[in-house]
């Protein structure tokens, strides 16, 4: 038995999600020159001695705190596992290979239920064409737990980081915001709804993209191939996990500058932006804290600027100011006011 | 909300682990030639384009199922996260390089218990000489999840699978067995005297070695490069994490044949043997059953007996037959029986 003392206690979230990695990060620097980037981009970078880095993305998800099984069916939750970690590889610029599936779960799920699962995980490895290569299958007490770990390929010189922003360089984004957290709000209200009175019916009807958005998004490796094709390399780039103000505070504070965003250029869908309204959401607060986008957010040369108005997809939201400016949001009304980050605030 | 209709529903007990992981493994065989083994083998190998394979292996420990935090100590729990999956490794023949870790926790941990589970994870990166390069945290309703994934590296013409075993080859283990599993009975034993009465203390003199197989149990990398250095190659090979029997199992049906092991030669520390008898256990059982001593299991040709001979760790249990043979023990009371496997019984 172990020996009871009164010990310190530090709460995890007094500390945050950035500050937990950021003690991590401290202590386990990469003693071996294969390990050319640890802990602290969207994905390790490795070294094999091949022409292409090997790139290593990790994410978990559990049931209650990422997922809502009453409305997340299982085969859609299967392919956003897979798709966030995607989504990790392509935030490096690369392409995705392999990945393994670690599941953890109760024995309230049937067979049945796991088929479903690996029936949108199926469906995973054929839209990104990736080889499901292993895994682990465990129990838990309770609840559903998913572990994936990702295995992607870039070549030496298109890896692109968080930290390579410069000053003047133009922010971009591949897509529209918020839409996935609108998604997620209306399917919570419908299952409060449900809960009430079960005989009612769910009204989604029009919220179907959004709804999307949050069930089964998809990961931007499509771009991450147009701009090669259009030998457009990013300076620096991450993937919108978390909402594009936490995502933007990374970019720039690994790359040690500031940045100006126009609230006026921030991409939102319609029906993103009418249920906002509807819910009494302020759709920028939408668009920057959202999360689960899984767009790419990143950075380019202003030379470079012809190239991106090749792609319709790409969107210029700001540009990359000296780190002393800070990170700030020119509103609609020409107000300057500072973005702040918000990491996971679970515990 | 989702339509609830009348399912099937098959219990996962009724397949068992490994009729669900063949059930996958059909399902998910590789697509691409760099994904040069998927599913079933203890890593995956992937063909970056360098001299060597990379290797992927990846497990997930559950609080409640795989450890009790109540007489595991959270720094022994970081060390054996690692080590189980660096023993995956080392089980193809490979060295271990980068790892990543993911973490679920609630909000009953603090920052110092992480602190100690990463102080574990730290000494096993300095053991096994390997970068913790990547991971997730994450917040679960209840309980700790671990999820490691440890990448390593093989010379092509070096990599051991499970499937190379052939007629009249030796059948060895790297050390002795069982002491993982009555480590864990007598935890369990001190535990309960514990619940009954808090004041008593626990009676684990002279089991030092049978708590520590269990508690901070090592991989058998230092084997990997024995055998190495002696020019020793198995030809086929697997760890031994659910037991002697279950692991064997595992290598006739992949490589198609039987198997005759002697119980007679079974190798078992005296306190693993002491304590199996004061338990009431049958030694032979715990040697054949027990799991999580993460010796290797393997096979040599018969031309490599002086090379097995230079190594005091290699054990000979016993050869592989023909697959009609089945795979049977030779008992001290020269009775042969069969040996069947145990996969996990969680569900």
């Amino acid at each position: 038995m172990q020996k009871k003392t009164e010990q310190q206690r530090t709460e995890l979230k007094d500390l945050g999600e950035f500050g937990l990695i950021h003690r991590i990060q401290q202590q386990f620097a990469p003693q071996h020159k294969e390990s050319v980037l640890g802990i602290g981009d969207d994905a390790a970078v490795i070294d094999t001695g091949a022409d292409m880095y090997t790139l290593v993305a990790t994410d978990m998800l559990v049931e209650g705190i990422h997922f809502d099984l009453s409305y997340v069916p299982l085969k859609h939750l299967g392919y956003k596992a897979v798709a966030v970690n995607v989504s990790d590889i392509a935030a490096m610029n690369g392409r995705p290979k392999q990945f393994t599936v670690s599941l953890g779960l109760s024995n309230r799920f049937p067979l049945e239920a796991i088929d479903e699962l690996y029936a949108g995980i199926k469906q995973a490895c054929r839209n990104y064409n990736i080889d499901l290569v292993g895994g682990d299958t465990t129990s838990t007490r309770a609840g559903l737990v998913i572990s994936i770990t990702a295995i992607g390929e870039v070549a030496k010189d298109e890896v692109v980081y968080r930290k390579g922003a410069q000053e003047n360089e133009l922010i971009c984004v591949s897509g529209d915001l918020g839409g996935a957290y609108m998604g997620l709000q209306v399917l919570e209200r419908e299952k409060q709804v449900f809960m009430v009175n079960p005989d009612m019916q769910p009204e989604l009807d029009g919220k179907d993209y959004i709804v999307r958005r949050q069930l089964k998004p998809e990961a931007r490796t499509d771009l991450v191939y147009d701009m090669k094709d259009v030998g457009l390399k990013p300076t620096s780039m991450i993937d919108i996990s978390d909402g594009l103000a936490s995502e933007l505070m990374h970019l720039c504070t690994q790359s040690g500058v500031g940045a100006i965003l126009y609230e006026e250029y921030l991409p939102i869908a319609k029906v993103t932006y009418d249920t906002s309204v509807e819910l009494n959401i302020d759709p920028t607060t939408s668009i920057l804290n959202g999360g689960e986008d899984y767009e790419l957010l990143f950075t380019v040369k202003q030379s470079d600027y012809d190239k991106v108005k090749q792609s319709a997809e790409i969107i210029e939201i700001g540009y990359i100011l000296p780190k002393e400016k800070g990170v700030v949001l020119k509103t609609k009304g020409e107000q300057i006011i500072p973005i702040s980050a918000q990491g996971w605030k679970h515990f």
